[in-house]
């Protein structure tokens, strides 16, 4: 396992969208961590051109993550709907409403690309990868994890043949990885999801959602974590794309959301006024509102209004710090080092 | 602090209602951990009797709970419809549905019982009581903790001299100890609340909500909590007062939700027929849908019916044992310091 020769046991996650850079990942990477690439809404070609950049810079082992494409049962009259409501946006920023289509995010030739460049490890998420595609991934070489939220989701990824699993904490930042998006329960906090895979399955697990600092991190290890996925933590470094405006809001105590208004898919980000007008009436329509959005959030984007895209944060954004990636990945590890070590002298000499 | 005195950092959450007993707190004071007595829904006298119960079978410090009484912006609009709804679940049983009151829930005169009695903790939920109360119970001997929900809470009850908070995260079963009961953002996970609290306010931090065995007692305590509370992982025990048909939900992979069905307050349980058919439409109003829905509960559990009745439990309730509580405290005790030792060993080496 690539987890057992990091110096750090911290994975950055692939954060999909602007933030995901091969300048942070190669930063990562070159600290001792692992960095990812994420390859989500990009295509085939440019995940290509983003491993290479990536291992022009370093020669250390990263990942590459993949959206699995689903396919939804749309409530069509809930996104006509939904769709009407978006012309208003549409108006306040001057753009026209994007074409609501389904796309699978260019899964077959990304696939092919990744079996090619042979990439050190290969992650999943909204979803499982059938067991023979897992198999012939490994056979290049590849570790495949898959991200998880809850107990069959793991047990389905552990059947697939995953090396192993990425759980994700109903803290977490950006889109819920969710096998399927449904109405209901949103799913368990970390160390209940970490523990209870843990209870059931014997694979390395990587817990993700919410690790704002070391002592978060400290945490998840203790609890059975092979690793630390964070990905928050680094959305105000100097390597990130993430938007001055994103940048700003992070670094206040805002309150975050669960939310299906930008992208008819669940995730977590700053309630902004976007969450707050359209999260109600927002159907359940991946990727579909994503591309509806796509011009409003650009627009928004343009302009510099946090109240018009897609702020994606875990519940512990505010104890990110603007700092170079590589001194993040070290402080935190040297400061979950030393929670680690306080805890266990303090508990051994009672 | 009593705390550091404590041979087993884990401090049994009070559970207020049938499942706390004086044999229960009894069973976790005798062990080394911390016992607690819940006074809510027991009269000022009951909450005497108790204690000195507890007193006449262990010398080992203990803690009383007291619900601090609110006065919600009751809709009775709302909450004059679902009394209407209950009708049919008071048919249903043979019951009459209960008055819809508020009552301070005999809080005046609990206080003058904890003045006489000189509790070693007393601990508050659901608010923060001015900072009189708390001075007056200090000049008793008395610690006092107050249970929160977020970082603004946690401020409230450091500047009213709180000795210690209890941090609820949102996994936690049974009532959510908010201040005020809001509709909107459920809450942070234990972990962000956690390092959230820890990075402002230098007071000891008592963990509470999802922890269910040893590792993730240790994944609390490397985070920077003096202790852990755990009130579902007792819930089996035989020392406690749990409903047969409750300790029975526990065991299975049930998944749990927030509710207002049963009391007007949010509250995590076991999903079950009553949740699903009511938490809809149930108001912000406790105690009055507390009241209303005593009756339908006490005939649901009389008849053994899962389906009538609350059965709260937290997240990770499926790793609830069936074992004494005194096993309960020292197991998990001993499986902390092993995942600590072994983890901090672990990352030392690297």
């Amino acid at each position: 396992m690539i987890l057992g020769e990091l110096e750090h046991p911290i994975v950055q996650a692939p954060l999909a969208g602007d933030p995901s850079t091969p300048e942070l990942a190669a930063a990562v990477c070159g600290a001792g961590g692992l960095g990812f690439l994420a390859a989500g809404y990009r295509s085939a070609t440019e995940m290509r051109a983003e491993i290479r950049e990536l291992r022009e810079t370093t020669p250390a082992p990263f990942g590459v993550n993949v959206l699995v494409p689903g396919s939804p049962a749309v409530d069509h009259d809930r996104l006509a709907a939904y769709l009407e409501r978006l012309q208003v946006e549409a108006n306040r920023y001057g753009v026209v409403v994007g074409e609501a289509r389904f796309d699978d995010d260019d899964w077959g030739a990304k696939l092919t690309v990744l079996h090619r460049e042979r990439v050190p490890v290969v992650s999943f998420t909204f979803g499982c990868p059938p067991a023979e595609t897992i198999a012939t991934l490994r056979d290049t070489g590849a570790e495949v994890w898959v991200t998880v939220t809850n107990v069959a989701e793991a047990h389905a990824a552990a059947h697939a043949g995953a090396d192993a699993l990425v759980l994700q904490g109903i803290e977490a930042g950006g889109h819920r990885a969710s096998f399927v998006d449904r109405e209901g329960a949103p799913g368990a906090g970390i160390l209940v999801l970490l523990r209870s895979v843990a209870a059931e399955i014997d694979l390395p697990l990587i817990a993700a959602g919410g690790l704002g600092d070391g002592p978060a991190i400290a945490a998840v290890l203790a609890a059975g974590a092979s690793a630390a996925q964070l990905g928050t933590a680094f959305l105000r470094a100097p390597e990130a794309g993430t938007h001055p405006a994103h940048r700003a809001a992070l670094a206040e105590e805002e309150p975050t959301a669960l939310t299906r208004a930008f992208t008819g898919r669940l995730a977590r980000g700053i309630v902004n006024r976007f969450v707050i007008q359209h999260s109600g009436a927002a159907p359940i329509a991946y990727p579909h509102v994503h591309h509806a959005t796509a011009p409003i959030r650009a627009a928004a984007r343009e302009r510099g209004d946090p109240g018009g895209f897609n702020l994606w944060a875990g519940q512990a954004h505010h104890l990110a710090k603007e700092m170079p990636a590589a001194e993040i990945v070290r402080s935190l590890s040297q400061d979950a080092r030393t929670a680690l070590g306080r805890t266990a002298g303090r508990l051994a000499a009672r």
